[in-house]
């Protein structure tokens, strides 16, 4: 430890417990979170390749942290683990000619939206959390949100990474380029790697033009089964921007909080966005409105005003945190291919009932990615049980209808076990290998994933 | 050699040498072309792992094979290799509800297309080659295309694989979900690994709406600069559906051909296309109109006529066969950042005129990616010599801009000892060590990327 510190600029290296305990856990809040070591929070990559040297000749474990939003327990710390958090590398360069972006990891989703946007520009990927999460988390994760229904997830605008491999090499993937076939696409690879395969310390983003504004629908239902009708109805005509879903648990919980005069008494809303260019956003609004009503929506409510649009999708967003306030969650983000929607959602109700607990149900409904949130009281240790039983077996529904464990949150220590179930043991093999080759002595975020 | 083809029906295993010939080179025509053992036809992934189980068993290397469209030598036949050809693997079924199509690998891409069309569907990536490369190798090497630069290339498109890994083992990666963050991204890094890393027997495709007519816009230019100055100014504008650039080599080699009544005096030609919904194709075409003209085009035509703009994309794409008229080619596949292309194609010519060579560029350039067309007689050794040096220049060039020795036509054998120029040691060791980890007998197309 003294042997790191010496490498490192004063302040850089952090073992004050106090600190220390505000870094333990991600907002998977796993109350069996380790003691680390230390925490260290790099200013830049030459200080991550110099804890990484140190830490593989010492084989001892590091966590990669972001900003600390994770569901899924990801930068859950470990015992006798460093902490390191990116949390003090902001920078970035945005390039409007190549429309890319190149940034430093600890910079948040929002920051980078504002700072494309001074250029006109737009970064697409969404997470509801864009607030507050980090732009290295998200590579990490490979992070979803509202607007992937149309434009993607993370992926799909990381062109280029500077990566620290756990042996402390430095490497550069990729690059502002938007085609690139030289050698493998170690690029993707490092995306959606929840910090197991190294250290994000640079993403180059690619980047689209200015959004155009957009027209909103909302729509309530008083069956789950007429708004999944909807849904597919939408997505059979077009491709809207966002396509959300909430239930009447959070409908009731965002109306506690926000006061707004969503109808308390729907068994679940949709909010439904077009950005087509133009007045053909409109146009489209008008085709949802119609698929909607058609469904048998109880009410339909389409606006231009892209402020009033805006308010409802931030209605959507704070859906989890409303929740919240119900219990203790626990977090789903399972996913179907959007015609088994419909089942999914009736399954996980019978879930709820079977395992007397109050589960409500948000999603990225465009996409078929929802978010059951198992409400509960920790205190209670039955009902912990029960919600528990209630997780695992959601994520079992969801496998059984064709889908994954994690639509965009990852598997972190927290879906870890449920992984082979959906995988198959050759690929948890060939992850295995890949591991073991990239990192050897295990020390990159040990327990997440695998 | 008999232990195989017992397991195999019969007409999968060829021996025959007559056939064989035909199956050794792909389109880079290398004359080191090896002479393979057999030849093997799978109708099935069983067959498929059948052939591999034995091949890893006996250490026999495995070249696999597609159209054998490939410009980089990745199908190059290797002595005592088995060639492993999918043209017999053509099932596709389409789901219009998840707008997704599950393909074998040996489908022609133009079959793709069909086959989603019917249901109303898209599948974008549109290599020139389109009616004559397979799937399978498209999303082997990663294809690009003319509409790459507003809808990306293949590996945007790719959800899931069934792949056959070196030791026979079948794995499913990804699936028909536009979200999926369980376990690493492995359906992306078999994406573009040109058969190194496991034979690809089926894709998950996303599909698009059907596209909309498009406007066309054609613009001739009196000098190179006036024409990459119009593609900048272009493409800061918007993001046109199509931009391509054919200089004056190419535009003769091609109206010699068709005789459409192309500007012979012309230094470069740019055909731009926009899908944008209605009116705002029009509209778009305008802004590029301007563009160009702003940027001193000597003549700029537009026209709504789908057909008719289709014929000037057909031009474009009939270029590389209409300069291989005049010789043999050397094809390059380089790529800069944008605001380099300028830089690139002057410093291409200087190359030219040093080697004494004859280079045609045509590009897709809205990306960047340029095809430098060397053109030889291979029966001329200092002429070919001199080609082969203005080869490796011009990647060099490429590298020293900032750019990638291929943008979508892959490694392969040809373009294998720039590689690490571009990349640097590191990624060589980080790609040296995931082919180990899952091909560790080399028997996977070796020589081909490393
Ligand atoms: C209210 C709320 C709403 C949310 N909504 C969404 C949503 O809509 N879509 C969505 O996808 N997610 C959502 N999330 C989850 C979370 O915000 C995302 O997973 C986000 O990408 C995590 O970013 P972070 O910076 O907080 O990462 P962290 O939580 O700090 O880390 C996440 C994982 O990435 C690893 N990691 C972080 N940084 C790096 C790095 N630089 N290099 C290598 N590994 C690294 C960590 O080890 C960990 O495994 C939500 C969270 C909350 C609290
Ligand atoms: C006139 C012309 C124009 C072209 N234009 C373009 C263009 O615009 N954009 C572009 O990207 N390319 C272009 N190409 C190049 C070529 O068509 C593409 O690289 C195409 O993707 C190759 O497909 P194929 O089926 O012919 O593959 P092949 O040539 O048979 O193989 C290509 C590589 O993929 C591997 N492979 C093939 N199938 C599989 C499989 N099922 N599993 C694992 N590995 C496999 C092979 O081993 C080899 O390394 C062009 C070629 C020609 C002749």
């Amino acid at each position: 430890m003294k042997s790191l510190a010496e490498h490192l600029p004063a302040g850089a290296l952090v073992t004050d417990p106090d600190i220390l305990a505000g870094y333990r856990q991600d907002r998977a809040l796993d109350p069996d979170a380790g003691t680390p070591l230390a925490l260290v929070r790099p200013t830049t990559t030459e200080q991550v390749s110099t804890v990484l040297r140190w830490a593989h000749r010492h084989r001892v474990p590091v966590v990669p942290r972001g900003a600390g939003t994770g569901l899924s327990g990801g930068a859950t710390a470990q015992d006798r683990a460093l902490l390191l958090s990116t949390e003090r590398m902001r920078e970035i360069t945005v390039d409007p000619v190549t429309r890319t972006a190149v940034a430093q990891p600890g910079l948040l989703n929002a920051e980078v939206k504002r700072a494309v946007a001074k250029h006109g520009l737009w970064y697409p990927p969404d997470p509801s959390s864009f607030e507050i999460c980090s732009i290295g988390g998200n590579a990490a994760t490979n992070a979803g949100g509202l607007c992937c229904v149309k434009y993607g997830v993370t992926t799909d605008y990381v062109l280029g990474m500077e990566v620290v491999l756990a042996d402390g090499t430095v490497v550069r993937l990729g690059g502002p380029r938007l085609k690139d076939s030289a050698g493998l696409s170690l690029t993707k690879l490092f995306v959606g790697s929840e910090g197991t395969l190294g250290i994000i310390t640079e993403v180059t983003l690619r980047l689209l033009p200015a959004q155009t504004p957009q027209s909103t629908v909302v729509a309530t239902f008083s069956t789950i089964e007429t708004a999944t009708a909807a849904i597919l109805a939408i997505t059979g005509r077009l491709r809207p921007s966002m396509l959300e879903f909430m239930d009447a648990v959070a409908i009731n919980a965002v109306e506690d909080e926000l006061r707004m005069g969503l109808d308390r008494t729907a068994a679940g809303m949709l909010v439904a966005r077009s950005d087509a260019p133009g007045e053909h956003a409109a146009a489209e609004a008008a085709i949802m409105v119609e698929a909607c009503e058609k469904s048998g929506a109880t009410e339909v409510f389409s606006t231009e005003d892209p402020e009033e649009g805006e308010a409802f999708t931030a209605a959507r967003r704070f859906a989890i945190p409303a929740v919240e306030r119900r219990g203790t969650l626990l977090l789903e983000d399972v996913g179907v291919p959007l015609p088994r929607l419909g089942e999914l959602v009736t399954g996980i109700a019978e879930i709820a009932t079977r395992r007397a607990v109050l589960v409500s149900v948000i999603a990225h409904a465009g996409d078929g990615n929802t978010h059951p949130l198992i409400v509960h009281d920790p205190s209670d240790a039955d009902e912990t049980a029960r919600a528990h039983q209630a997780f695992g077996e959601i994520m079992a529904l969801a496998i059984a209808l064709g889908g994954t464990i994690t639509g965009e949150h990852g598997v972190g220590r927290l879906k870890k076990a449920w992984l082979p179930d959906q995988v198959g043991p050759e690929v948890m093999d060939l992850t295995r290998r890949i591991k073991d080759a990239l990192d050897p002595h295990g020390i990159l975020n040990p327990g997440a994933v695998l």
